[in-house]
């Protein structure tokens, strides 16, 4: 599907975010990853991920009820631990060892549960984005967590908006958008896992929104780095100085700092999960986190109703071939990383059944 | 479709329920019956149903009028006679005699109009459920009928939750549900065209409902037994005693007996309707009745959700692999029924066209 | 698909309305034609039609705004002009000459803005069904736009519901319809590219309709001729006089004529854009336009309601094989004269890529 060619869906092996970690309790959640039907519940530190069908009769666990130890169909009462085991059948002594359903890998770190929807030995904590560049561990951050919107587009078009912040300019003018967005230059790194855009817009006008949510009066240097990190990570960090002072954080001319944490979690074809929070290190005030969660949630809104209008365009026109420009050199690149892990994940699932390893 | 092998649908040769008798009057009533959409109408003591599209240009009869001895088109005026036969079209002095629309057989017995969806000829009163079995026309038993409910999921989702009762005790648990329903064993019998499951509880508690409906106080033992017959009849008979009494009606420690009748149209591949009664020996005062219908509308409306639930995980799962225990006995056994039934019908329908015939 | 073979879908070469010429202004507006989605605006005296998806991502160029000469996206910022042609690229000084989008030829006559959704080299106004026929542009004739209906059916269906008038007399019974349409015989004659059907009621009775629309007292002979021109246009040209007088317009016993126009614009396989208006040589006040163009739009939702339950007939039957009779001529006609042009261009398309060619 686009952008990418047929049989490459998502990248399997890689943490992507099943939610806030502070909404998850003793609760059953129910929750579509890549396509794959979830329920969760927390069992102390732990945050449990079970495949969502009972073995038995295919009911949704989440319609279940909570139990000591697991969770137990609300259909028939199939009872099943917190490794999907099927530990109990009404009526029944016996349970066959091998009923049971799938188990995720799950993983708590900076305030986020993290899901493992591939190959669960591969599910290796290293493979986590970098939390203090998201901001999300970092000392000098103050980490506001915004929520979760579901959008009916494919996940890709999300990645690509966060790395071609062209789009301000238009799709936000008047909010964060000033009309020196998309004229300023953008250096596009690519390091292992990861794709980096650097835009500094210099002596630009501080906007309303800046002000507010800084205290900036007049004029800045103005750094975007978009990070993006294998397989659904993006931090949008934002460095505010006076213009030519090239301040680092606690020297003159340092206005403040934004983090932006954006993690992108595949639902299906055509609808994706997107988390966000909003971490700084200025006007760290009640207030301003108020004015800076609605201020973003206004602006996500605006990319979410763009971004189910390209999808509609796209499912309308499976044949439509793009042209590109200069601005799309970090989607292009972070579209390459994509679709190379695609592809090695399915040659090794070729390799592995083909008669030569015999 | 799960879970019967693909090419299979439905069983044609047998008596579906159209509805209730008393719904069928003068008006056109519009209904879908495996996957066909059919006009019924009253004439007389008879129900006609035809194919629901007009042979000229397959507008639906059901948006005509009813016209002397048959229905008339309400976008160009063909008219259609009691069997489907074509006797009028406007400006135009012949009618071809082939021209017309399928007539389906119908029937009425036990207040309920019949319909046959197979093979006109093998159209037998015979092959009706045995209606004094159901309680729709047994001396001793009181039938309140409930109605109609539609559905959106396959037919044999509802088959199977009615011969496995053990769900009472999850899904209705503090309406008809106790916690020794899904403990006691089933004793599963298969007749021809029938399969029957008997579940007897002893010594158990009578629920508020149970208090109510048949005024019982205290303990009891619980027969039920779940009747099956090809292609869609069910009834849940119960039986409630003094415990240890074995009692039977009219006799001292008898407290009361319900035929509850389940029966089962598929409209389509993911829609089915519901028709249901409650016929019972007890307590046959009005007050009762409506209790006993909106009680058991709430539990029927439980397991719509239910089933509904359940079907959108299997449209989610098409390679769903199920795992089996023993409560499924009965269900299992109906379904290897309803699957030779409809082999049956598949290798009649091939040999019929085949060479070797000639 | 029915009523044609699969793989014909719409004429492509033939001038289809696009709207009436005053709803196009500064704004743009979004419509699909053929499949296609197409983005409006006007430019001084031309209506500008472009495809809507823009050349970079697919955005719809219809959520951008108009800017001087042409429109810009509203995503990432792509410039087109009048032409189609990318004009600007934000942050890059150079654009492809190459880049742009489709646009399509159109016209304003008679009120009507017309697209030629077909090869452009072929777009010749003479092509243009003949406006006076139709009313918009006749001497006689005083124009009341109705305005537009989106129906959910297959284009063919409006069609043939136009050459087929004896509906009337059940469809619309008590408005325009009297007992007389159906039976009176019809003169059905083909000339290239249109189809022409002729009726006429002698000595019918004046229904309320004909005599607050046209001032008829007692009965009239009512001439109504349906006139069909390849792709899309339709007139029921009515001529009402008195009862044998023969009587044309200024003569004695001329009562009036009507010349209702349907303009039939596929937006895809099961929608359709109606235009209609209504032209007429008597009571040309106010108020019985009013009176007129309320009664036609409350007779043509009678149709749309009619259409869209016969097109869900017609999905749910795929094999439906249709029955034919008198009343059909004309539309069979024109169904062979539709099914002709589209398979004139299909031959032309195979044949360009033809071998045979080199």
């Amino acid at each position: 599907m686009y952008p990418f060619e047929a049989g490459l869906d998502y990248v399997r092996d890689g943490w992507y975010a099943a939610g806030w970690s502070r909404d998850f309790g003793d609760d059953l959640i129910a929750r579509v990853v890549l396509g794959e039907p979830i329920v969760f519940y927390r069992d102390g530190e732990q945050v449990v991920a079970l495949a969502d069908r009972c073995a038995h009769r295919a009911y949704p666990l989440s319609a279940g009820v909570r139990v000591a130890g697991g969770v137990r169909c609300g259909y028939h009462g199939f009872t099943y631990d917190g490794l999907g085991r099927c530990v109990a059948i009404p009526a029944q002594a016996h349970v066959p060892p091998a009923y049971g359903v799938r188990r995720y890998p799950t993983l708590e770190r900076g305030g986020v549960t993290w899901i493992w929807m591939g190959e669960p030995n591969a599910a290796d904590p290293a493979r986590l984005p970098d939390l203090d560049e998201l901001g999300l561990t970092h000392p000098h951050f103050h980490v506001a967590i915004g929520g979760a919107k579901t959008w009916r587009n494919r996940y890709q078009l999300i990645n690509e908006n966060l790395l071609d912040l062209s789009h301000i300019e238009f799709l936000h003018y008047g909010s964060i958008g000033t009309a020196n967005v998309a004229a300023s230059p953008v250096v596009t790194t690519v390091h292992p896992g990861m794709v980096e855009a650097v835009r500094t817009i210099h002596d630009d006008v501080a906007t309303p929104f800046h002000h507010r949510a800084v205290g900036i009066e007049g004029r800045m240097d103005r750094t975007t780095r978009s990070l993006f990190y294998l397989p659904g990570a993006h931090v949008t960090h934002v460095t505010m100085v006076a213009p030519g002072s090239g301040a680092r954080y606690g020297e003159p001319g340092y206005f403040g700092e934004f983090r932006i944490v954006h993690l992108i979690t595949p639902a299906g074809p055509h609808e994706t999960t997107y988390f966000w929070a909003v971490t700084r290190t200025a006007r760290t005030d009640d207030a301003t986190t108020a004015f800076m969660l609605e201020a973003f949630d206004t602006i996500f809104d605006q990319d979410g109703v763009a971004l189910e209008r390209q999808e509609r365009a796209l499912i309308a026109a499976p044949d439509f071939y793009e042209l590109s420009c200069t601005a799309d050199e970090a989607a292009l690149k972070a579209r390459k990383l994509l679709r190379a892990a695609m592809r090695n994940e399915r040659e090794r699932t070729f390799s592995l059944g083909s008669p030569s390893e015999a």
